[in-house]
């Protein structure tokens, strides 16, 4: 491939990621305007990298490793569509659409950088360094903030009750314990508020 | 200040900037379904940092850092608005108004953190490293993309010339002579094509 051509896929790429702003998800900007969607989703947990990173479990995280895997952690929804964290029937062909989303859109890259985007999503999927456990906490996080503020727009919505959360969320442990200490805080503010069911409906 | 009081100074930070999403841009999304939010924007610019990085004018470029520049490049706007880049009447106070906003915004984190995020800010409007010159060439060759693909839908609304955009963006030769180059030939494609006025109207 000559520089031309590697110019080209790069490009192509950079148009392709265009589509992951259409892409919406469950949870809604703090105003309860609409629904948030995975490319300003994931600036938003970018930036709490750089602000929260002291708190990431070990002090040797490599934050630079956590923005790239934050910033290209939803590209595979552009083919394999948002699959709600509490939806256990979306989550049975979840890892097969998305194993053939990354070779779609990451392969769209010169080789190098595909097999650098693909290692790096396939780290954080499986949480397999400190940086992986990191940005999944910060994740996990940022919903949670969002339902608590919306009134629990999303969790309403869709039945989900404290103990799901809890269950679903308490990995955050692993990659940042002080912000899965304040986000058992919140909800349990939000089930007293009434924002959140205390057993599953 | 104590370790709560910082945290929740964080947090309070990390909640405001969701705003970004809501504050609009001229330009349209690929498929020109809708106008594009600063929020999405930054994470697009980002990605394309990663991408293109090895198009920085000069070899040592700091990655990481053009990555946080581009995170918060334009978090000032969640209070001075965006001030299209062919306004010449809003460009007038914009420097005043931005000033202000990045006072207040940033000045709602920890002092540390405020202070790194206003002198990166600071660094990328002023231009004043290879990192900000990179920055702003990516900030200036995504909409030159997005208006292209779109057949000038801005461009054509505000009755921008190809005269105009040259003059605009021809600081991008300073930061990544290779984008600039590309961006001179879409410039030329899109004035053959019509998508684009030769001379301003």
């Amino acid at each position: 491939m000559n520089c031309d051509q590697r110019f080209e896929k790069q490009i192509g790429f950079v148009l392709e990621i265009d589509k992951l702003k259409r892409v919406l998800r469950q949870t809604w900007l703090l105003d309860s305007s609409r629904r948030e969607n995975d490319a300003e989703h994931s600036w938003h947990l970018a930036v709490m990298a750089l602000v929260l990173s002291e708190y990431a479990s070990e002090k040797s995280v490599d934050l630079p490793k956590v923005l790239k895997m934050l910033l290209i952690h939803d590209v595979v929804e552009i083919d394999a569509g948002d699959t709600f964290a509490y939806d256990e029937l979306g989550a049975t062909d979840k890892e097969e659409r998305e194993a053939l989303a990354a070779e779609r859109l990451f392969g769209m890259l010169p080789s190098d950088q595909a097999a650098d985007f693909r290692d790096l999503w396939e780290e954080f999927e499986a949480r397999r360094s400190c940086e992986a456990r990191f940005a999944n906490a910060l994740d996990r996080l940022q919903p949670i903030l969002h339902n608590y503020k919306t009134q629990g727009k999303a969790w309403k919505k869709h039945g989900i009750s404290a103990e799901q959360v809890i269950a679903r969320n308490q990995t955050m442990a692993g990659g940042a314990p002080r912000l899965w200490a304040f986000a058992q805080r919140i909800i349990e503010s939000a089930v007293k508020e009434g924002v959140l069911e205390d057993d599953a409906t």
